[in-house]
């Protein structure tokens, strides 16, 4: 049960063709990078007619967020998880999952993720998008930073929104590696030194 | 002494132009941006004759990496600081020098540095002379860590290489932020938030 079935048959076509331009549009994306793509090469993919695609997103970049959505909400799910540790080890438990599920919910659409970093500076809509991410992230370490300097786990002298930023960024960064294939190492171990890094750094 | 003593009159004033066009490429990439500057624009500003910045540049990309040149110098210089602490406390000193300086190396040359941002991921050649700069930070410090590894001061366990990209990594992007004035702090309080970060979970 979907909804569709109070649609009409008109209704139900235009979702199959949003579908079918979205399916097109990943293909494209992913054959020729975020640049090189056009709406022409997608409509000519998914057998629509000429202009079709321009009916159901306003241009490519639009098409591509779409495209992203999947991502996206796997990471807002990720930066939403809750945190209230009563100890260093509670802490670092939670942490190393959060950072672990943040990698893989990129890392399980890598190919996606590799024309997103392209369109990062290229694509103002994108940039945007990832920006909302980093902001999401950001706002929530700095509410779990506070968090735990309250309960007396961390010095206080800390600046929790800089420490946030750092922690955050270190995570982003070498996720991208990840996704370009240019870490050897396994998600696990990854994640592993990471935390370690950080909790080590932060808590007492 | 330069050296120009030697070189005709002609060589001279080739000079001359070249350093005009540099400085006139300057102004036009800060007001406009890189993607927006254009070689007529740079030539317009230097009254050089048409076209002749082509003589000295081979396009913007060119110029602008002209431009770079000292902010690069005093980061490689940075990644190149020598280190062989034999304390935490030696470690921690050291490792908030070069945080500083690097932080420090931008912000003096923080309108370029904007422009530098924009540029990497729109001109292969400034994201590559970028890349190298990470490069080379990564090397150098993938290599203090295993010396204080083998000094018996940091966990063996850490993969080396995996943390320097960490560390770089958080130091960038906090370094961009705060040439984009998106972070308060100022230079000092955010290289020791983050150095007793990374010293903190590093060092035993």
């Amino acid at each position: 049960m979907d909804g569709s079935e109070h649609l009409s048959k008109r209704q139900l076509q235009a979702l199959q063709t949003r579908e079918n331009l979205l399916n097109a549009g990943r293909s494209v994306f992913l054959e020729k990078g975020f640049q090189k793509a056009t709406m022409t090469q997608i409509n000519k993919l998914a057998h629509t007619g000429y202009g079709t695609a321009y009916v159901y997103f306003k241009n490519k970049d639009d098409l591509f967020t779409e495209l992203m959505e999947t991502i996206m909400q796997k990471m807002y799910d990720v930066a939403a998880l809750p945190f209230q540790p009563s100890s260093k080890e509670e802490a670092f438990a939670q942490i190393l999952e959060q950072t672990r599920l943040f990698m893989k919910s990129a890392l399980e659409e890598k190919e996606v993720m590799k024309i997103v970093k392209e369109a990062i500076g290229v694509s103002a809509i994108v940039e945007e998008k990832w920006n909302n991410i980093r902001a999401r992230f950001i706002k929530g370490i700095t509410k779990d930073i506070l968090f735990v300097q309250q309960a007396g786990l961390v010095n206080e002298k800390f600046d929790a929104s800089l420490i946030a930023k750092g922690w955050f960024y270190m995570n982003e960064q070498v996720m991208w590696e990840l996704v370009l294939g240019k870490i050897e190492d396994d998600l696990n171990t990854v994640s592993e030194n990471l935390t370690k890094l950080y909790t080590g750094g932060l808590y007492k």
